[in-house]
C-alpha cells in the first residue's frame, strides 16, 4: 500500500518528514490538511493521531507520528542510504545531533521565532527581540561550528540530522525576512556573510533533488 | 576499551542510559561527577560535552552525548535483544514513543515538578500547583492507557521508550512524596489505585535485573 503522508503546509515537522521521503526516493501520497478549517482536529484526524499534529504516516496497517519517529520508520522500511548510519558512531552522532537541534535550535529558530512572526504575534519588546535574537544567533553559531569541518551535520553525506536542521533554518529565514521581524536586524538576512558555511550547506541541501518537491506547497506558488 | 559513562547521581537522563546498558549486559564504568563542586563545568568536562550536560559516554574514540542517542549508540553495538525494535512498525512505534515521552510528559514530569521540588524552589502559589498536577495526571493518564493494553509501552517486551519513561515517572513519584510538594495532594502517592496498569508496569521494571545498579547511587544509601 502506498504511503501516505498528512500534512500541513509550512510545518517544518511535515517538511522535514517529506524530504526524508524524496532523499530516500521513495513514492507518497500527501494529504494536506487546512489548519483554517481545523481539519488537524476532526474526530477523523485525531482518530489517527491523538495530538492534533501533523505530520502522521498511514502505511498498511501502521500509523506513525512525531515526524522524527517517521524518518525512523521510512528509514527501517528502505534500508538503502540510511539516514541514521551504519556503524555506531554513526548512529550515535545523527541522534546526538538531532536531540541538540530539537534540544536546543527549535526553540529559538521555530517557537519563539518563525511560529509567532508567522501566526502575527512576534513581540515589539525590543528587549526581548534582542534575547531572540543572540539565542537564535547561537544556535546557527552551533551548526556553522560544525559545519566548518564537514559538508554535511554528521559527515560527507546527508544523514536524518540534516534533514531535521534544515526545514527549522528555511522557517527562521523567511520569517526573519517578514516586517513585523524588522527589530530582528540584518544578520539573518544575508546568511552568506554572516554564517558562510551554514549558508553553503543550505544551499547544496537545495541543490538535491526533491528538495523543492519537499518544500511547503504554499511556499511554491 | 570500556564504555565510561559520565553521570551525576538523580540525573533521570543518566540513569537511563545506566538502565539501557543493564538491559543489554553490557559493562561499563560510571564517572561520578559531582554537581556541588560543578565537575559538570569544568574545562576537562566541557571538552567532552559542550552542553555542561550529562550523561555523556566515551568509549574507544567516541565521545557521544544526549541521553537517548546514547541508548542509539549502545543498541548497535550490541545489537541482540534490540531497544529499538527489529520491523519497521516496531521502530516507528517506539520512536514515536520516544518523542511524546520527551515532548509531552519530561515537562510536566520533570521540569515543571521533579526539579524544582528536589531544588527546593517548587512553587507554592495553588493555581500554579493545581495545574501542574493536572498536567502530570493528564501525562500519567497517557501512559496508563498503553499499558492497559500491553505490558511494555510499545508490546510485549521492553523497549527504549520504556527505560526513557521510568526514570522520568521514578523521579516524579520520589520528588511528590517531599513535604514541599504537599499541595499536589495524595494521588500521586498511591500509584496502584490511581494508574493501576502503570503501576504495574513499574513494579515490572523495578523487578528486572540490573534495575537497581541503574537507579541513582545516592538513592540507594
Amino acid at each position: 500500500m502506498a504511503l501516505e503522508l498528512y500534512i500541513i503546509s509550512g510545518s517544518p515537522h511535515a517538511w522535514a518528514v517529506m524530504l526524508g521521503m524524496e532523499t530516500k526516493g521513495l513514492k507518497y501520497t500527501v494529504r494536506r490538511l487546512d489548519p483554517s478549517k481545523k481539519e488537524h482536529k476532526t474526530d477523523a484526524y485525531f482518530a489517527l493521531n491523538p495530538h492534533g499534529k501533523v505530520p502522521t504516516l498511514k502505511h498498511d496497517d501502521a500509523v506513525i507520528y512525531e515526524s522524527i519517529a517517521i524518518l525512523a520508520y521510512i528509514d527501517q522500511l528502505s534500508p538503502k542510504d540510511s539516514l541514521f548510519g551504519v556503524t555506531p558512531k554513526q548512529t550515535g552522532l545523527i541522534w546526538q545531533h538531532i536531540f541538540e537541534i530539537t534540544n536546543y535550535l527549535r526553540a529559538p529558530l521555530i517557537d519563539d521565532a518563525a511560529r509567532p512572526i508567522f501566526q502575527g504575534r512576534f513581540t515589539d519588546n525590543p528587549a526581548e527581540v534582542r534575547e531572540i535574537s543572540v539565542k537564535a544567533h547561537t544556535a546557527l553559531a552551533w551548526a556553522e561550528g560544525i559545519l566548518s569541518i564537514s559538508p554535511y551535520l554528521t559527515g560527507n553525506e546527508i544523514s536524518a540530522a540534516d534533514v531535521v536542521l534544515i526545514p527549522y533554518l528555511n522557517s527562521f529565514l523567511r520569517a526573519t525576512g517578514k516586517p513585523s521581524a524588522k527589530l530582528l536586524g540584518d544578520a539573518f538576512l544575508s546568511l552568506a556573510s554572516s554564517f558562510p558555511n551554514l549558508a553553503a550547506w543550505a544551499a547544496q541541501i537545495e541543490a538535491l533533488p526533491g528538495y523543492t518537491q519537499a518544500c511547503p506547497p504554499h511556499w511554491r506558488g
